[in-house]
């Protein structure tokens, strides 16, 4: 039987809509997610987890605490556990992030996305 | 201060050596490693943890016990812990791995590489 790989531009191409990620694996409890974000998103922190984000295509900004991080393409940048941060895609960025399981994006069950399966 | 990106690209032109994964980020006690890879690995598993396979550039075969997976550039794939796989690299491969820190990259401390920094 032949096992699918995850194709992450093919994945992209199924959905639309920003800041809202979608889970396209799991690792040890983690879900690997794509995502489309586009503006400026809220400040916040993830008290009991670090913050995985890679860029696939885009410039993506993200204000810290500790200091500003600019990525481009191919490259990952992780938010220590309990650092206030702030992603910020001038133009539409496109990321692939991890997160734990039910992990709020924003950090704040009350205004995180849903996130579901592509 | 001005917080600094990993850029895989250049993270990949520090090393020549093939099998052995070079350390650039931690996320939640894992260790997110790049590797250049070439040739036959050996069957192996890991009892208690997933693995995590993302391709950066060529074509990566994985055998498993439960089919194979092919990846090209762009492409993941998680190997299921507890599950038997063999890269195949038929030309060279460089991926992106993340693995628990400390976790032999062979699933054997017997045989595994050591995994510095870089």
């Amino acid at each position: 039987m032949k096992q699918k790989a995850v194709n992450i531009a093919e994945k992209l191409t199924l959905f639309a809509e920003h800041w809202s990620p979608k889970i396209v694996a799991t690792y040890n409890g983690n879900e690997v997610m794509v995502a489309k974000i586009s503006g400026e998103y809220v400040w916040h922190k993830h008290e009991d987890t670090d913050d995985f984000f890679f860029v696939v295509s885009g410039h993506l900004l993200i204000e810290t605490e500790r200091g500003d991080v600019e990525l481009g393409p191919g490259e990952l940048y992780v938010v220590p556990r309990g650092v206030m941060h702030r992603p910020i895609a001038e133009h539409e960025v496109h990321i692939l992030l991890i997160e734990p399981r039910g992990e709020p994006n924003s950090g704040d069950p009350a205004t995180a996305a849903t996130k579901v399966w592509i």
